[in-house]
C-alpha cells in the first residue's frame, strides 16, 4: 500500500522542496498557463534521490546495518549514495568498468564505495543483485520498487500543496517510477487532474508496453534523453501507468535540444535531456488555458555535452545557419559575398575557405560560412537573396 | 530619504520572489555556508527590473502620461520596457545603431519602442537625453538615482526577512546601483551585516573612486563580465558605498568562468558573467564558517558564448586539456600514443594530425590532442609520462 504523506514526512529530513516557476515562455508557446517544477534544482541534481532515501528509510534496523548495494551510472547511484550517507548506511554502487571517472566520482564524493564491474550494464546489474544474495546487502532497484515509487510521489503532494489548481502533470517517463508515484499520488488528492507521459519517440517503451497489454523489451532505444533511454519499462510501474495515466506524448530529438537550449536562455536554467522532455511536450498538448506542470526531472548533464548541444539546438531554431557557397576564385570574390551577407545582418560565426573541398579546385572555391541568424524566415531570405544574385548555395 | 519597505510594497507587483539555495559546492571551496540569492531567475532575467519599476511607479501621472526614455541595450532596457507595459506607460529605449537584433528584440517583446541612434554608447546616451528634454519623457537613469537605488535595495529586505542569520552579502559592482541599495537597506535592518562589493579585476572603478576620493574614468575596462564593464561608477553610488561597504573584492577573468561553470554544473542555473562575481569572490573571503550570501545579479547570456564559455572554463579548471605532441612519421607510431592516452584513463574530444605545421614534414609529424581530464593534477600526470615515454610535448 501507498501511503505518500508518511513517504513524505521521511523524505523531507533529506530533500530540497523545489519551487514552482511560472514559465511565460513555454505558455505562449503552448497556449496554457505552464510552471515548471524544478527538480534538476533537487540534491544531487535529480529526483532519484526521493525514491532512494524513502525506500532506504524504511529498511529495518538488521538491513541498515549490514548495508546496501544498486548497479547504476546516473542519477540512481547519486540519490542512493546520498541517502545511505545521510542515514549513516554503508552503500555499494556498482559500475560498468567503461563508467566516465567523472560519473564515479559524482558518487564517490557522496560517500559511497564504488565497484567497478562488467563490461554492459546487464552484467553489472547481475553483479550487483549476486553480491546482494551473497553478502545480505539490500538491493535498491532504480524504478520498479513501491518504496522508490512511493518516494517519487512526494513530488505531486509538493505541487498540490501550493498549486491545487493544476490541471495536468506532464512527466518523462524511463522506467515509469517518477510519473507512477506522481499519477497515484496526485490522483489521490485530486482524482480529475490529468497526468501526462513523455517519452523520446526513439525510446516509447511505455507505450509500447500500453499496446502490448504488458511490458516489451525494444529493439533500441537511442537518444540523447539518456535517463529515460529505457528499452523495457518495469511490471509495477506498467500496470500503475495503465491505471492511472491518462495520455503519452512521444517527442523527437530535435525538440528535446529545442526545449533544452530555450529552458537555459530564456529560464537560465540546465536541465539533461530527459528532464526537458515535458517542457518540448507542453507544445503538443491538445488543450488551450489549463494550468500544466512540467516535471524537469533532472539536470545532470555534462558541460562538454551542453555546448554541443546548444549549438545544435541553435540550428535546430534557425539561430545559427551554415551555408556552402561556389565561388569563382578571384580577387574581391569573398568580399563580394561578405557584402551581401552583411545587408541580410546576420553575424558571421566562421568563414572558412576550403580550396581543396572543390572539385574544380583551379576555377571555383567553396565557401562555408556560419552564421548567426534570427529564426528561419532569416535563413530563407538569406538563401533567397544568394540565389537571386547568381550564387549556387548548398 | 530612502523608504526601502514602501519600494518592497511597490516592487512586489512586478516582480517574483527570488528564493534562496544553498550551496554545498560553494560553502565547501569558500569554507562558509554559501546561499544564493538568484536575481537571474528574476523576471527579463536580472535585478534591474526592481530598479526601474520603482523608479516609473514614483513618477506624477503628469510624468506618466507622457512617457519614459532610457538608454541601454542590456538588462536595464528590459527592466525599463517591463515596468512601463506593466503600466501601461509609453516606453522608449535607445539603443546604438550597431545594436545585435536579437538585443533589440529582447526589449521590444516587453512592448517597448526602440529607438537606433549613434555610433558609441555615450552618442545614444546623449540623444537619449535630448529627447528627454525634447518631448518631456523622463530619463530613467541605469543606477545613479535614488530611486533606482531603492529598487534594488528591495533584495536585502527579501534576503533578511528569510534569513536574519546572514554574516555577508556579496554584491556585483558596475555603475554601484545594486549594491548602494542593499548596503543601505541590509544595514537598516542588521548594521551589523557585512557588505562586500565584487568587480573585476579589469574594471574596478569604485575602488578607483574610493582609492581617488571620488569617481575616475578608468582608462579601460575590458572584462567579458560585461554587465559590470563600466568605466566610471555614479556620483550617488560612490557616497553609499563609501559608507556603507566593508570590503572590496576584486576577481580576475579565469575565475568568473570557473565561478560560471560551476554554477551551471553543480546548480544547474545559467547566470551572466557579471552574475558570477560575487560566486566567483566567496572564495576569497577572508572569514570562516559564515553564513555568507552571494547575490547572484543576471542571466542574460548569449547561448553562442555560453558554448565558448563553458570551453574556457572547462579549460581553466584542468577538465579539459590540449597537448601537441611530436611523432615520428611512421605507422603505428599515433597508435603507440594513444595506448599511453588509453593508460592514463583520459577520454579523447579531438585528434588533429597535422603534417603541414611541423617545421621538419618529412621527418616528424605533430598531433595535437584533446583531451578530457579530471583536474590540473590528472594533467601533469599525463605529462609526465609522455615525456618519461620519449615524446616531446608542448
Amino acid at each position: 500500500m501507498f501511503d505518500f504523506k508518511n513517504a513524505k514526512k521521511r523524505v523531507d529530513e533529506a530533500i530540497d522542496p523545489t519551487y514552482m516557476l511560472y514559465s511565460e515562455v513555454f505558455s505562449n508557446l503552448s497556449k496554457n498557463n505552464v510552471y515548471i517544477k524544478p527538480e534538476n534544482l533537487q540534491k544531487t541534481g535529480s529526483f532519484k534521490l526521493r525514491g532512494a532515501y524513502n525506500k532506504i528509510s524504511k529498511l529495518d534496523e538488521a538491513s541498515k546495518s549490514v548495508g546496501i548495494v544498486t548497479a547504476s551510472a546516473g542519477n540512481h547511484a547519486q540519490g542512493v549514495a546520498y541517502s545511505a550517507n545521510h542515514q549513516g548506511i554503508k552503500a555499494i554502487v556498482c559500475m560498468p568498468e567503461t563508467t566516465p571517472m567523472i560519473k564515479v566520482e559524482g558518487t564517490l564524493k557522496y560517500g559511497a564505495e564504488v565497484d567497478l564491474h562488467g563490461q554492459t550494464f546487464d552484467e553489472t546489474n547481475t553483479y550487483a543483485q549476486n553480491l546482494a544474495k551473497e553478502k545480505g546487502y539490500t538491493f535498491i532497484p532504480p524504478y520498479d520498487d513501491e518504496d522508490v515509487i512511493e518516494g517519487q510521489g512526494t513530488i505531486a503532494l509538493e505541487i498540490l500543496e501550493k498549486f491545487k489548481e493544476a490541471d495536468y502533470i506532464l512527466v518523462p517517463i524511463g522506467g515509469g517510477g517518477l510519473i507512477s508515484g506522481i499519477a497515484k499520488a496526485a490522483k489521490e488528492i485530486k482524482p480529475e487532474i490529468k497526468i501526462v507521459g513523455v517519452e523520446p519517440a526513439n525510446a516509447a517503451s511505455m507505450q509500447a508496453a500500453i499496446k502490448n497489454d504488458g511490458p516489451v523489451t525494444l529493439a533500441s532505444a537511442d537518444t540523447i534523453a539518456d535517463g529515460t533511454a529505457v528499452a523495457r519499462v518495469g511490471d509495477i510501474t506498467y500496470k500503475i501507468c495503465k491505471e492511472y495515466v491518462d495520455e503519452y506524448i512521444s517527442v523527437t530529438e530535435e525538440e528535446i535540444m529545442v526545449a533544452l537550449t530555450t529552458l537555459m536562455e530564456k529560464h537560465k536554467l540546465v536541465a539533461e535531456p530527459s528532464g526537458a522532455l515535458s517542457l518540448a511536450a507542453s507544445k503538443k498538448l491538445d488543450c488551450e488555458g489549463k494550468n500544466v506542470v512540467c516535471v524537469i526531472s533532472g539536470g545532470n548533464i555534462d558541460m562538454s555535452f551542453i555546448s554541443q548541444l546548444i549549438h545544435k539546438g541553435l540550428y535546430e531554431d534557425g539561430r545559427i545557419a551554415r551555408f556552402t557557397v561556389e565561388l569563382v576564385n578571384a580577387p574581391g570574390k569573398l568580399r563580394d559575398l561578405l557584402d551581401i551577407i552583411a545587408y541580410t545582418k546576420a553575424n558571421i560565426i566562421s568563414v572558412v575557405h576550403d580550396s581543396l573541398a572543390s572539385a574544380s579546385r583551379y576555377k571555383n572555391i567553396q565557401v562555408e560560412l556560419t552564421l548567426e541568424t534570427n529564426g528561419k524566415d532569416h535563413i530563407r531570405k538569406i538563401e533567397d537573396l544568394l540565389t537571386e544574385k547568381g550564387y549556387s548555395v548548398h
